[in-house]
């Protein structure tokens, strides 16, 4: 029984978020009865990141198993097709170990959070920015944003539906930095909690207002308390951009602390 | 009678294009329909570039003048206030000398061409690119753009509809750059032709599949006939990026060789 890992890309603004659910459409579902239509089997497709409604993909992967071998651009190709007129496409498809598994083996998560921050709404970019129309300081949001690099409690950072067992987390990446009317906030780790990234983000925004200063923000992480942290940034502004496996270092003993993750 | 200059964003999917037409919705006219909202006024609105059906802006510049003097926070702000739900928004307002004209006073145009290289078709920026799955070679793309460069009789690059009096332009810009599985193509010049930066895309693209030496290029461009170039690339890649004045050098006689530009 072959395993496929698959790379995803998506535009979540149509969908109830990656997981299947009976309120609306999904990533998962789409991609579940996309296979079905290609090939008559009914399979579990798992995602690296369980993505909110509305937050978008660049690089989410997936994988699930098939009965029978098929060549990797066909499965491609026929779920492509069969995702019609679904904005999501597989942009690429590789045979996996039977041991691999899309959600677990993975050792790294990358995403990427944009504001527009102009006093004039977005056009072109409409459901792909959160609006901030207050002029932003992006120099002070990045010092604030070193403030909350490494292995902390991040109790005060995560939603009051997050159901992982342990609020520790490594935060490897949180680099804010502007580029003209956009300000592009790169957060990477190996998993996180739920609403994690938009809550640091609508923290750091805190920031970039002047109503916060960066010892509101250390004393909001010390505070491990989801009352003590800015609000949570809407989700359109959210991407995941990609997910890296390591097949060597997934095995190793330590990477089961954060099993429980629960993603954005 | 005050002048004012706008900067203008749009997604131009939903439009015929810039100008007013019968056919259907155009960015002008829902700005001009946004101004008469605002203060009751029926205003001609100039735009910069007359841009083609589904082609985007992020700078588009287009001029109008008001009967009374308001503050150019209020005009940003009324009219983008009436062009809801439109996906155009207003960036910028600023008075403009009485002098100004959005399209004659203009020294420079920079647009940029997105191409989606990759076998699977886009999801997020659907309607954004251009799709092109089979692979292309952007450093001979780049190559051959250089051949380009410069003032030439670009007659083999303008549509059959083009107004221009004269085919002769100078192309300041035409850099090919390769990022992932997007190709990016920025373009600039005093002004185009009809059509020019998508035959001009369509002709390198032909290059990038390998099907065209760069030589058939120079070739294109000796023939002053627009048989000898390459396809016109769909509308949804192309962008104008921004408009450039320079109030001085635009009184600089040299300028009105081009006055009969007709923009894409």
């Amino acid at each position: 029984m072959p395993r496929y890992k698959l790379t995803i890309e998506y535009d979540g603004a149509p969908f109830v978020g990656w997981q299947r659910q009976d309120n609306g459409p999904s990533i998962q579902g789409a991609l579940e009865d996309a296979v079905f239509a290609f090939c008559g089997e009914h399979v579990a497709v798992h995602g690296a990141g369980r993505t909110d409604t509305g937050v978008h993909a660049l690089g989410q992967v997936a994988h699930l198993d098939l009965a029978a071998e098929k060549p990797v651009d066909t499965v491609q190709a026929a779920v492509n097709f069969h995702l019609k007129p679904n904005p999501i496409v597989v942009t690429e498809a590789a045979i996996a170990p039977a041991d691999f598994h899309a959600r677990f083996s993975a050792t790294a998560r990358r995403y990427r959070y944009l504001i527009l921050n102009r006093r004039a709404p977005p056009a072109l970019d409409r459901g792909r920015v959160w609006h901030v129309p207050v002029p932003l300081d992006a120099a002070t949001m990045a010092e604030a944003a070193r403030l909350l690099i490494g292995r902390h409690d991040f109790n005060s950072f995560r939603s009051a539906a997050c159901q992982a067992a342990s609020p520790l987390k490594t935060l490897d990446q949180l680099d804010v930095a502007r580029d003209g009317d956009l300000i592009r906030i790169d957060v990477g780790a190996r998993s996180f909690l739920h609403n994690q990234v938009r809550i640091l983000v609508g923290t750091l925004q805190l920031v970039g207002r002047g109503q916060w200063s960066k010892q509101d923000v250390a004393d909001a992480l010390a505070a491990r308390d989801r009352t003590r942290a800015g609000p949570t940034a809407p989700p359109q502004g959210l991407c995941l951009m990609a997910v890296r496996y390591d097949l060597a270092a997934a095995k190793h003993a330590d990477i089961a602390v954060d099993d429980d993750q629960q993603e954005e």
